[in-house]
Formats: C-alpha cells, structure tokens, sequence
C-alpha cells in the first residue's frame, strides 16, 4: 500500500477529485485535511479523540520535533509513530517554513540555511539532505523536501534565485533520499510565489526530479486571492494527474473549496485548532466568538446543525463559562467542535465529488451561510 | 431513590463499610472519591471520560459558582446539572471552605459572614440561609452547611465558639432547608477541630438537628495525623450508622484507607488532578514526577499494572515530552491516570469490603508499594 495515489472520481465541471494516498501506515481518502500537531500533539486532544473525529492523517513538524526531543530520540522510540503512539499515516513538514518564520539569524547560501535555535539560540547549520535525514528518523510516512522562499512581496529576481535554489536543493534532497531503501515517501515543494512563469519553472524543476507528491509552497503569506488562484490553475494544468496535490498551510473554508476545484488533494492548518483555542467557534451559521456576553445564558448548542460531542452535550452559556474561568476542558470542547467542522466538510467535500454535486456543496457553503463571516442573528 | 444510604457490607476488623446512597440522580456506591470540579468541571476532563472512569458523583463549589455565573443563572438553564450537562449527582460545598482561604477582609458574626469577593473586592454578606437558598437555586444533589472554623492551631476557647457557632448556623439553615419542598438532601459538617469534647459537642449539635448525612470539617490543615484518626475513631463512635458519613478535602491515600477502617463513606480531594497537571503521577510503585530527565528516553508505560487509556498507549518519553512542551495533551492524560488510580482504589476498597479483605488490601497498598514515596527504582 506504499506509495499509491488513486483517483476515484472526477467533478466533471471542474478539477476537483477524490483519490485513495496508500501509505505504509494505512490509506488517506482525499481531499483530506491534516490536523497539525508540531510537537507530536493535535493541541487539546488524546488520538483518541482524534479518531473519533475522523482524523485520517496528522502533521508533524521535522524542525520542533528535531529540536526537542531530537530526531536521534525519537528514532529509539519507534520513530513519531512510536514515539506518539499514533498508527496511523503522518507527514512531517520539513521545518523550511519554521526556520523562516521562528529563527532569528537566518542566512541562507547554497550549501544550506544557517540559523540559531528559537529556544537558545544555539546555531544549526541544515541542509537539504539532513533534512532527508531528520525525517527518515522520524519515520514519518510523509516528508517534505526542505524548500525556502523570501516573505511577500518579492522582486522577481529575488523570487527567481529562491525558486532556482528551492529546485537545485530538491535534486540534492532526492539524491540522498534515492539512496536509502524506504517505505516512506518524499514530495517536493514549489516555489515562484505568484509569477506565473517562476512557479511553472518551479513545478517543471520538481516533475523532472520527480516525486511521489508535490505541494504548492510560499503560498498564503499576502498575495491577492486571485493571483493565489491562477497559481493553483497553473498548476493544475503542469502537474501529473496521478500523484497527489498539497496546498500547505491554508485553511480558510472559502480557499479550501476554490483549491479543491483547482485539483488540490491536500491540506494542513492550525486554523481550526488554534481559533478554538481563542473561543472562535465555526458554525453552519457562520463564526462564534464564545466569550460574547450574549451569550452567558444561550441554552443552545454551538450549531444546532452540528453532531459533534461539544453540540450535542453543552450549552454556548456552559461553553462561555468554561472559556471565561479558562478551563482546560475549554480548549478540548472547543477544538473538538471546530475540527469535527473542517473534518465533516471535507466528508461532504469528497461525498459530493463522488455524486456530481461538488458545485453545488460548493455554492452553498459559501454562499448564504459563509462560514468566515461572523453569525447572522 | 431520593435520600436512601443503604449499608451492603461491613469489614468484621474494622469499622470500614460499603453502601449504597441513592440521590435524585442516581446512585453512588460507596466509599466513593468525587472528583472536584469547582467551576463545573473537573480540570483536563470531558463528561465523557469522567464517566468512562468511573466517577459516580463529582463536587462543585457553591461559592464558585455563585459568584460566576451566578446561582439564579445557573437556575435558569436548569440547575447544574442541566448548566454543566451532567445528569449523574453532585455534591456542592457551602463556600465556607473558599471564603476563608480565598477571600480578603473575612469577618464573621453571629448573623453570618461578611466578605469581599476574591475577584474583584466586592462586599458580600452570606448567612447560613442564603448558602441554603444558593444550592436550592444550584439543584445540587447533596447541599452542604455553612460552616465556620479558625486556622489550625487554634485554643480550645476560639475552638469552642467556632464550633457553637456553626451549630446555631447548621439549626437556622436546616429550619430553611425543611421550609421548602426538595428533592435535595442536606448534611451538617461538624467543626470542634481535634478537641474531643469539642469534636462530640459539634456531632452531637448536629445529630439533634437531623441532617441526610454528616461531614467532619476543619481537619487536614495541619494537625497531627493521629489526633485526626482520634477525630474520626470518635466520630464512627457517635454518629448513626445508617447515615452517610464524608471527610472534606482529605485525599492521601494512607489517610482514605484509615479513615474508611474509621467508618468514612465518602470523599473529596483536588490532590489527583492538581498533581496530574504538575506532572506528579501516582503509580502502584510509588510517586513519579514526569518532568525528571530520566523518563526522557523511557519507553516503558507510567504504570505496568495500570490500564487507564494513557498507560495503555503512551511512553513516559511522550508524557515527558507533551509536560516539557506545556502541550493540553499532558493535563489531559495525566489527569486521566491520577483519576484512574484513584476510582480504581476506591473500586478495590468496596470490593474488598465486600469479600472480606479490607484489611489485606490496606496493608499491600500502604506497605511495600507505598504510593506516597516517590517511585523506587
């Protein structure tokens, strides 16, 4: 089951599919979206939990985990899965995005990306092959090819030589990644930010080493919307039909369905997660911000139109309660609703793929009850 | 089944028993541990896996929840239990307890207490009646009297006037109590510290006033332990033994299993859950505190002999792991373990109870694996 990616139907009036990813932990039906859990945990709930909800496949992230408690440890604890006592698929960023955005003293050069530890700034120097090899301790059944890209807006020279090296890096990474045998699989990374001709050179550059998957990277950080989309119809456009898509790091309901009609199969955010964190509920009437005084007597569940254990158990008055006193059992409430949310629409985003009514589901989630929206009352 | 206390079994060598109280919501077989939610939660814990524990009845503080969100708010959606959502039975404390450790400016006179809210200096004047009228309003299963006591040393003079005192109070409120319809019950807390003449004055004050069942209040703030089992050999002399009989806010296992041997049905501590979230775990070798360096690589489970969810799928390495990075999976699993080691002795206690090994059970929990030494290694 390593190493397969099925298309099991296509919408005829756009790209959208569904496929079955086979990995050496089990299958993923696609699209899919991968709860983040950087440290090894999806904040606020056990696996268990995770399950329950439907959770398919989660995402790890190479540079905390390597940090603390270190690729070497991990490695003696089973690898994440081990570690994390977590069976079922896993893929793990690669940490280009973390040191970016969390290291200070970034110097990148060919050879690879200096930084200093966000913790104590020791200094690491990584490359594309260490990140390879990060990742194979881990054990993950999903890594990341290390890729790097300047913050928006970039000149498209700068954006030139980011996507040149981001390719060259790719080819340095498959190398050491080709010389091990392994169940795990590698996908690479585009950039090119939002001019056409960088990112079609980018995708080019990855096709040609290629790899078992390929993400949309550099994306999310400012650009318009619309160029966001052309991007993505670009790439639907370049990239092979048989290997699976991932649009990292973007999770707004609304970008979600544009991407999935643009062939995207794959998905990551700590939207979900981290909103619930801070009381902002999704609901089929739109957003919720529970600590809202109307609501310290509202009897009502979250969204009457939700099944998950939060609505069919509690009040929006207990919930505000437990968020004002900050109980723990807040955050675990909370990020059960939320993501039962985005899991339960990615249910019907595949179900309506399979039964030619994509645009339709698509219309109508975006459309009178717009999910980014504060509720309507 | 409301105010029923059935006794099922007596150990022949010691005082310990095992019963049967029946509430509005159910019954708790006892001696039973109820897990603390003071807001209406128990700390790191849903609903859900409270009950997949075992627990049969949880506390909630009237002083608490009086002040936030308010008795009359938590009337209006249907008394706590239908506030919090849960339908099995609960025990609210008075208050007392939380005005005198928590409250700035706490005068008492005879009429009641006056105090200034912890949160924001508020003055408040509580009698003996409105604490009545707040747990009416609460729909609690089991209301608790106003007490009053000093700190712990106190002379026998100041001892003497504290426990009269929450005598008259425990007389006007039961006179409250019985004005109304209810499906209630109400227990008296008896003070006189560990002055024996004292101590059988506050019993017996208490036994002439009638109450549902019969707390020892005012221990376990510093006194030596053995005048404490002097306190309750006295009490297990005195009280009627077809009455439930609770020790407040005691939870050291040693002390649960002499004070059941002391004729104790019920229980009350934050000890299992407050250690969890500060990573000190119970084990059946002793105590671990999760943070030590030592478990950072230990694949082992907290506890071999353990089968709570967290022992059955998770290393010390990852719980180590989730406490160092501040993740909500650790208060979660931690307190899910605490928990469980403490519903599961107590389930080992009525057992053995009931099959005549009280006393075996005793000595093998407090002898060789004394669980409040840190673990042996």
């Amino acid at each position: 089951m390593t190493k397969s990616f099925t298309v099991t139907a296509r919408d005829p009036a756009s790209s959208a599919r569904t496929a079955v990813l086979g990995t050496a932990h089990g299958v993923v039906e696609t699209p899919a979206f991968m709860p983040v859990a950087s440290q090894g945990s999806v904040k606020g709930l056990t696996h268990a939990v995770l399950e329950e909800l439907g959770a398919q496949i989660i995402l790890v992230n190479a540079y905390h985990l390597s940090l603390r408690p270190g690729a070497d440890a991990v490695a003696a604890l089973g690898g994440v899965h081990g570690f994390i006592s977590w069976q079922k698929p896993l893929l793990s960023d690669s940490g280009g995005f973390q040191i970016f955005s969390m290291s200070p003293l970034v110097k990148v050069v060919e050879e690879g990306v200096r930084f200093s530890s966000h913790l104590d700034g020791t200094k690491i120097f990584l490359t594309p092959e260490d990140a390879v090899d990060i990742q194979a301790k881990l054990g993950t059944d999903i890594m990341m090819c290390l890729d790097y890209f300047p913050p928006y807006p970039a000149t498209e020279t700068t954006m030139r030589e980011a996507m040149e090296r981001t390719g060259r890096w790719a080819a340095r990474a498959k190398k050491r990644f080709d010389a091990r045998e392994s169940l795990q699989q590698f996908w690479g990374i585009s950039q090119g930010g939002v001019y056409p001709d960088l990112r079609a050179g980018g995708i080019a550059g990855l096709m040609e080493i290629g790899f078992d998957g390929y993400a949309y990277g550099g994306l999310g950080i400012g650009e318009p919307k619309s160029r966001l989309f052309e991007v993505l119809e670009q790439g639907d456009a370049l990239l092979p039909v048989d290997k699976p898509r991932y649009l990292m790091g973007m999770g707004y309901i609304e970008d979600i369905f544009e991407a999935v009609a643009r062939g995207v199969d794959m998905f990551d955010c700590v939207l979900p997660t981290r909103n619930a964190r801070n009381g902002s509920l999704f609901t089929s009437r739109g957003r919720i911000s529970i600590k809202n005084v109307k609501y310290a007597a509202d009897a009502n569940p979250l969204d009457e139109a939700c099944s998950c254990y939060t609505c069919r158990n509690f009040s929006r008055a207990y919930l505000r309660h437990l968020f004002e006193r900050g109980e723990i059992a807040s955050a675990v409430l909370n990020t059960i609703h939320n993501l039962h949310f985005y899991l339960d629409i990615f249910r019907r985003i595949r179900h309506s793929i399979q039964s030619n009514s994509f645009s339709l589901l698509k219309k109508s989630i975006l459309s009178d009850s717009n999910v980014e929206k504060e509720e309507k009352t």
